[in-house]
């Protein structure tokens, strides 16, 4: 169930609504107030309950960082005045997700909360493309990793080394991090694909090398939301891959929201009232 | 919806049944046949169909090694008698979970298949045991890896190189992963932890360093199945921890089938009639 005063952060998976865990399912209805980031596919937030007041909080991907700290802010005083209040996040809450610095905040106000983890998109947009990130002797381990750079002049992470390498946000950064894979050694002819929208009917996806993954990305027009893989189990896609978009749409999802009302007047961030 | 004469490579995400998805929920109440992994939850086998045949297939992490191929010769007889067949891993089935192996037979058999991602257990034990894999300043990048040597006389595989290291299966290998981190260079002060039962009821974790990582293991006799981390952000465990395992009982687990029908009669592998 769900208590008053009380914030879940809480995972909404890769964008397929497929993909949302019964337990973000049974909160996001329950919930009096959800604050999602912009990514949160329209299928998911029409599963809000009735009652429940929608906040986009983030264009993710967009260039326009979002005030984490308002966004701190505002969970601590609408827990605080009793409501159930849903922190909903694309993919994982504690995987690049900034919710081990929305957990802290709310620690440090006393607010009780609670975590569900969701199904990450570095694992389900290669998953839609037909792409292991592991497989017997091809790949024996996996490295996740962001592109993006966070707040200006931040310096990029150092790319991690594993057998296959995930790249979440990396999209615009595709020369930099082909230049980083070069210099640590890896071959220019590993194998490479960018997926874009993993998981949603729109999923395109792009196969290169890692010398030719920046232009190959360029040719296809892919942009942001984008998945990278990096591995040889990339080869195994012609083998692999089963997604049929068409598929969808013959999912049995209840939609208990219109679309229209998800689309519209929710969107009040900030300031809320109430 | 599910189509006869189909498989589905299914993960039942780390064992609490709230992260089950939705799509997997509604394939195993729609199932003919569930082959499921030893280690998934008598809750989540609950929510399969009255109609539904559960195969227990594997004993993993306890030494005795299904017969993989056997598995896979099941799975397309199944599907080309025109069952609607789900393959129920524990986690996703493409991490570590030989979903690789199983979806490649299928397609040579030519018999159609749908992988569903789950909630890995390298993410959500982690997160239960309040321990975050990345946060800002402290950890931008995970790998992931098994400790686990599989088939007799294999050699480990090598440690991959990241801010955060997830070990899965690597509980019996604690020394070795050790010697290994040491051998590499990451310093025995490191923080580690390892999560038995993570997401379950009967969850554990023991907070250690590098060094005295397998020591602690042993002083709390922590055994299988289990998760390993290692990383700064194990230091934010105190800050983030938040879960009460008596919270679950009060969740809505709707229970279609006795629990006493799961634990009894249907494990009948192999051979299967029919």
């Amino acid at each position: 169930l769900t208590r008053p005063g009380t914030v879940y952060l809480v995972g909404a998976g890769p964008g397929d609504p497929g993909l949302l865990t019964m337990r973000a399912l049974e909160l996001i209805r329950q919930a009096d107030i959800v604050l999602h980031d912009h990514l949160v596919s329209v299928e998911i937030l029409a599963q809000c309950g009735s009652h429940t007041r929608l906040i986009d909080v983030g264009k993710v991907g967009h260039g326009v960082q979002t005030d984490q700290a308002a966004i701190e802010r505002e969970l601590i005083a609408l827990a605080s005045r009793g409501h159930r209040v849903v922190r909903l996040k694309g993919g994982d809450p504690l995987l690049f997700g900034r919710g081990c610095e929305e957990a802290s905040a709310l620690r440090a106000a006393n607010v009780p909360f609670e975590i569900v983890p969701g199904v990450s998109s570095a694992m389900a947009a290669p998953a839609y493309a037909g792409i292991p990130l592991t497989a017997r002797g091809l790949a024996a381990s996996v490295a996740i990793v962001t592109g993006h750079c966070g707040g200006s002049g931040a310096t990029p992470p150092t790319i991690p080394i594993a057998d296959t390498l995930v790249v979440l946000m990396g999209i615009a950064n595709a020369a930099s991090i082909r230049d980083q894979l070069l210099a640590a050694g890896r071959s220019p002819d590993t194998p490479a694909a960018a997926i874009e929208w993993g998981t949603y009917a729109r999923q395109r996806v792009a196969v290169a090398t890692v010398a030719t993954l920046p232009d190959v990305i360029a040719r296809d027009s892919l942009r942001a939301p984008a998945v990278i893989v990096i591995g040889e189990t990339v080869r195994l896609r012609p083998v692999l891959e089963w997604f049929d978009s068409s598929s969808l749409a013959s999912r049995d999802v209840l939609l208990s929201r219109s679309t229209a009302t998800v689309d519209g007047s929710d969107h009040v961030w900030p300031p809320i009232a109430g």
